[in-house]
């Protein structure tokens, strides 16, 4: 059982449903062990991917309020050495911010080769929050679906392996967590009173992520819809799909010249 | 047995037996199962650090080539979560950076408050290659040690909590560690021949670390030296300096108002 590329021919509905684990899904000490055999992978890899230095990572997370954004970098990279490991919170823009165009701080925040950089929401926002929220009119926003398969295609063109996850969550899934928020006192901070004008606009959300994962979902940059209700499944199938990635990159050691590896340290 | 901050009042001569793992320090299973228990105190303290928001923890390493810095940070933080820990690794300054002064770059990666923010190599480079490398004055030399206690009071002062760890590695392990890097072919991507030149100078960096350290160990920034010969050792006795600071630290979950824990989520 693993994550398909988003086939962007296809229609795509994102229903209630498609959030619940697969049928058949493993659970209990069967799904922990599975996740741990791809963390370690990942953890592996990575060592040779930094030595490497051919290619970057880009994972892309976008999904609802507590879909699971946090722990699935919490889980997923749970072994990864933080020196290569860089995460970037997109939150509001700043003033700064919105005095230039919507890639620009994107773009600074692009992990370098050798790196694995996880945006915790990103670009994507621009096509989501506006759409929803605000007045952008069509035309803005195909102009920005084009810029973002541009760009995505300029990165990938230029060593950056990317890879999106929608973190799929049902409505009454989310309701739970945001009441749990409320109700455990260690997630408490976690509550934003403007979670709930989000949870408001459920439907006009749903139309806005489908049209957006299915005009950037590329070859060079696909979309994967993560069923996300089960927290376990949800970790072990994105761990899976980027140790998967990182495997068929055929990482290598760079060696030394000869004459180097011949000297005698004294 | 755990790491005590440098005294500044007392001599300090970083002799190579330093370097060697204290007499009765544990090894084995039982070294592994100590480094694990702190391990995982920092990967729990730190969610609540976090949370917390009062504070940032800036942790500074430095020490000779093959000192085991990239180990240390592979390790000790092994189970934390990337999304709050930052590791910058300082190079050799680049044309930009030569132009500001020596802070400029340093002050930009001073990790943000919930963030634990690592220095591979620091703003001490700069008490150390120069003076060792090139022709920088008595005056210059002591002026910048001042510069480096205002920095880090002001940091102190303004919730950054500060820990500096030198690793500390004899010659002769050093000589076998860059040795590994030439014959392990996994590892001929971690040798660079520059290293050899400072290993000639080993006396004049023992004499400019020792100053580095003595000058600038405060109560709020203190110095630790690490012996760091055994790997193992030094990743316990680090990763227990970590955990104890950031237990003492009387962390909470900020609680939300009455008011919103009381709402019900439809």
């Amino acid at each position: 059982m693993h994550l398909k590329p988003l086939d962007a021919k296809k229609k795509l509905s994102l229903r209630d449903s498609d959030a619940h684990a697969p049928r058949h899904a493993p659970s209990g000490d069967k799904l922990k062990e599975l996740t741990d055999e791809q963390t370690t992978r990942i953890s592996e890899l990575q060592r040779v991917f930094y030595a490497d230095g051919r290619f970057a990572l880009l994972i892309v997370l976008q999904g609802r309020d507590a879909s699971g954004k946090d722990g699935t970098i919490r889980h997923v990279f749970s072994a990864v050495n933080p020196q290569s490991c860089e995460v970037t919170s997109f939150k509001v823009p700043t003033e700064v911010e919105r005095r230039h165009d919507f890639l620009w701080r994107v773009h600074q925040r692009v992990p370098a080769r050798g790196i694995i950089g996880i945006f915790n929401r990103s670009h994507y926002e621009d096509v989501l929050v506006e759409r929803v929220h605000g007045t952008m009119s069509k035309r803005v926003l195909s102009e920005r679906y084009e810029q973002i398969n541009d760009f995505e295609r300029m990165l990938s063109d230029n060593g950056v392996v990317i890879l999106k996850f929608f973190l799929h969550v049902s409505r009454d899934e989310q309701r739970r967590r945001l009441q749990e928020r409320l109700t455990d006192e260690t997630k408490n901070w976690k509550f934003r009173a403007g979670d709930l004008d989000d949870r408001a606009m459920w439907k006009a959300y749903t139309a806005a992520y489908r049209d957006a994962l299915r005009e950037c979902s590329k070859h060079h940059a696909p979309w994967y819809i993560v069923p996300g209700d089960d927290k376990g499944v949800r970790n072990w199938l994105v761990a899976r799909t980027i140790a998967d990635t990182l495997g068929e990159l055929r990482l290598r050691y760079p060696p030394a010249p000869p004459a180097v590896r011949a000297l005698e340290i004294k």
